[in-house]
């Protein structure tokens, strides 16, 4: 894989990336690019049609929604692989927004998807220009593990419905699987052959196709490429069988007929109030379209030693949402399967991406009559396989073991998206896992610590056999000191003060304190106020160079009952001189 | 001042802190505890009257609330001073809460009056017995005082209008201020003479009467306990001013006629609708009124080497409203003035509380024929004066100095109470102080250290001069490690391989960081997959004990390209000789 060159400055802001490989391209960059964008056009025309259907819309536009936003990106993108369109999570975000407001399928419905790519890209834009992008930091990885697994898990559930040929209504997860077992008797036989043989066939090609691949003699590269195309191959056998046996007859819905030609000019509906009802949903949808985008993209970056610009990404989104908004689309991001085949197939620059979008648009001017007899069932099949690989149930168990606050964010997520829905799910996990980080560091960790003899290190009295004296107490604050925990360490002291008598000094060790705000600092200096009352004196040790800084211009070092010590060995040496003397 | 006997061990939780005072009560503490009761009832007569009056309440409920609570707060209360009652900030909550459901002193506002405090007894009770009391440090300082002095302004202009007898209307203090400058002609000459007069007496009172007594021969303890009774004498003079020139009837607005007898039987409304649009002014009453008490109650206990438990204030307080509910009363905690004034007095224990609930009952009893004629715009005076008190705008200054984030909050949370109203700024001045707290976080500070020669310490490249290597990049995030910051070190160590071409390792220095959540844990797997990927290694040096137990419970340590040293010298010496070499 030949390295491409690494930019040796981060860019200016605003100038575009694409500068930066426009200048090197030569003949050898395009070959590679040409080869990639073949095999993920191969790969996303199915893709494009089944993540359309699954947001209510038809074919076509998930067609229409891989061409504009892929230049786009190309443009302003920071990624060099990175290939934005329909994504499966952001299609079902896109039909919980728009499904209460018009009937899937039909022209208001379109418009209102178009209304949506268009207020989430503006707010990609805009996220970027204001460089916001940080906000995206406080989706957490457990809250974005137990998202992506419950509408993997909601989106199967729904396709399956599909596969089986039931009509079955349900507002969240276990509504659905409930109905879907209530009207199994009701089962389409022969649709639900049609998808169930699809689904087996594809999960089975996975694995399967490679090896016979190699083992007939093809080049590795080549049997790749070609096991990729196993969902093209699925569609184009089922549709053959549909249109020999003509079961559309019988009962299997089929695509039917895609209007052929280039994406049409398109504009979002200027209304206000629909705007204020879609804000919220567009938010989401851009929040999680950035994460997935930007993890993907970084990934992919590392592996080349090359980086991505977070609110560039932003820029980039935005344009390609608008972009998609204009084109009769519907909402798209960085997708995680086609950047990783568009890398993996050898893509250089965002020139690979321009070519797929090129691809892409033959296929909408010409093969979509060729979809004519596609049954949808054999859509969702595919649908069906590429959600499951997003279903992490692992995460759970990883959790548990590592942190019971992030395990219970990923429960509260997975359980409110799956009984109630993506947005409330988002939400909810959001809320929960910032109320458990300030919950966590409003109790901070306070150890009281004693001299381990024959050394200078100081150690939980709790834990450790340590020497200690009755005169003087030292405390370390595991936590930056600000207004939720403050009072803690004023409890904690006001406990030492009236429990033991003979205490002269009470020594805070700071050198895990990364921060003190104006509470944190009155609580000091009411502990500091409180102390000297009783006839004690407070120190300090371990001091950070930053905090100093700031407590030094203040008027609290110059009242401070007690000393600042560099060390605490310093600090227990010079208050308490016996116990250094035992421990040396 | 004979010291109290100190607790010599934590009480078990539900024991009453009764029993710890009462065995070893003599005739020495009971002297001093009725010497302070006299003089806390006698400045707490016209105190009860002016707080009701602010409440928007006749004046006997002033006096109610000041009985039951008080009694209530002996037997559950950890401190042994704290007075419990009427306060300004709480009282003018009190009529915003319910100010638009009734009209003010009519019988339905006194019920709701009583619904509020039994409901914010509730709260507060509930809060203790689950332990609830560390919710009321996400009230910070900076907001706190904000609150307060924003309180003081909004009460002083609303007692302005009575003092000057004019009529005005505002929902703001904006707009009331606005109004007291429109209608200013309209001014009642005679209340206005005497309103002011008060003030102008209350003001000189609190430096000129001590020294004047002194002077007069009187011994110093005495000197001061009169010098308290100031607003009594205000108050008994302008009666008997408005009595011998009968001015009620030339428009100077009186108390007049007092019901005289014992705190009724009454119970809240039992209406859940009623319970429902009262419950969030209810819950931040309870959370103002249990803060002020602690910090009054802290500061107290702590001169006498005595300690207070914050969830037996809670359940103390709660008791306290509770019964301020069933004997007619409104919502009451600890008031700073009265206990300091009971402090200082001499109080021993909680048995002073209840000498003083015993003299304000004989006051309700025979005192309240006496009121008739006291004019309102002197209870207004007596309020102006306390409340002014509290304004204090130096913390504008201080947070200014100290940290910008500290000063938005207090400026947000002044601005909107003075705008808006106590519970807007109440709730913007927590979410606003919250939020910068996490965008704090968010962005923690990282420094590229390097070896400051001829030591073995480390410091900001940017700040010293320091030794570093092309090959070797060391970090030092000085926050603990979560969700919203995590990809900020990713986004920096990308940085770092994408322009470095000659760098191999990557050293983080852990000592600030306290903790690790999974999605920091995630990150650093992504960090060092990335790393490994682009042929480098990611090594952590000094990382804390409880962190390193958890991340050995984890497969991280064992995949991790590079190790993990003790020290961040042992760290660059091993990996970078040439280094430690020269700076040696």
């Amino acid at each position: 894989m030949p390295m491409t060159p690494t930019p040796k400055r981060v860019l200016p802001w605003l100038a575009l990336p694409m500068q930066e490989w426009v200048r090197g391209y030569d003949r050898a960059t395009l070959s590679s690019d040409l080869v990639a964008a073949l095999i993920v056009t191969v790969m996303l025309i199915p893709q494009s049609l089944a993540y359309a259907a699954l947001a209510g819309l038809p074919p076509q536009v998930g067609l229409y929604a891989s061409i504009a936003p892929l230049l786009l990106y190309a443009v302003f993108g920071s990624s060099r692989v990175l290939a934005v369109g329909p994504v499966a999570v952001v299609s079902l975000m896109t039909a919980t927004a728009i499904g209460d407001l018009a009937q899937a399928g039909s022209p208001a419905y379109g418009a209102l998807a178009i209304t949506l790519a268009f207020l989430s890209g503006g707010m990609l834009l805009l996220m970027g220009v204001l460089r916001l992008g940080f906000l995206a930091n406080f989706l957490s990885h457990p809250v974005i593990s137990g998202f992506i697994t419950a509408s993997a898990l909601l989106i199967a559930a729904g396709q399956l419905k599909v596969i089986l040929g039931l009509r079955v209504e349900g507002h969240n997860f276990f509504a659905l699987v409930l109905g879907l077992l209530r009207h199994a008797a009701d089962t389409h036989v022969l649709t639900a052959v049609l998808g169930l043989g699809t689904v087996a066939f594809l999960f089975w090609a996975r694995r399967g196709v490679k090896p016979l691949l190699l083992r007939a003699g093809l080049g590795p590269r080549l049997a790749d490429g070609l096991s990729r195309a196993a969902p093209v191959a699925g569609i184009a056998v089922t549709a053959a069988l549909t249109w020999a046996g003509q079961w559309q007859a019988q009962g299997v819905r089929i695509v039917g007929t895609v209007p052929q030609g280039l994406p049409p000019f398109t504009l979002p509906a200027w209304d206000l109030a629909l705007w204020q009802q879609l804000a919220v949903p567009a938010l989401l949808i851009s929040v999680v379209g950035f994460v997935e985008s930007v993890s993907v993209g970084q990934t992919l970056a590392a592996k080349r030693r090359q980086r991505i610009v977070p609110d560039r990404e932003l820029v980039a989104l935005g344009a390609g949402n608008l972009g998609a908004a204009l084109t009769g689309g519907f909402p798209v991001t960085g997708g995680f399967a086609r950047s990783v085949v568009n890398f993996d197939a050898g893509a250089q620059t965002p020139a690979a991406g321009v070519f797929t979008a090129g691809g892409i648009m033959l296929a909408a001017l010409l093969l979509t009559p060729a979809l004519y007899y596609v049954p949808q069932a054999t859509l969702s099949a595919t649908i069906v396989v590429a959600v499951l690989s997003l279903v992490d149930l692992r995460i759970l168990r990883s959790t548990w073991d590592y942190s019971r606050a992030d395990f219970t964010a990923v429960v509260a997520t997975l359980g409110v998206t799956l009984a109630v829905g993506v947005e409330a799910g988002l939400v909810a996990g959001v809320v929960l896992s910032l109320v458990l980080y300030l919950y966590k560091t409003s109790r901070p960790h306070i150890a009281e610590v004693g001299l381990v003899p024959g050394t200078e290190h100081f150690r939980n009295v709790l834990r450790h056999q340590v020497r200690v004296s009755p005169q003087l107490a030292s405390l370390r604050v595991d936590e930056s000191l600000y207004f939720a925990n403050a009072r803690v360490l004023e409890d904690r002291v006001n406990d030492l003060v009236a429990t033991r008598p003979q205490l002269r000094h009470v020594v805070l060790q700071c050198s895990a304190i990364n921060d003190i705000d104006a509470s944190a600092l009155e609580s000091l200096e009411a502990i500091d106020h409180r102390l000297r009352e009783a006839g004690l004196c407070l120190h300090l040790s371990e001091v950070k160079g930053p905090v100093m800084d700031r407590l030094q211009a203040t008027g609290f070092l110059q009242h401070l009952s007690g000393r600042v010590f560099l060390s605490h060995f310093q600090a227990v040496t010079e208050l308490t001189p016996e116990i250094a003397a035992v421990a040396a």
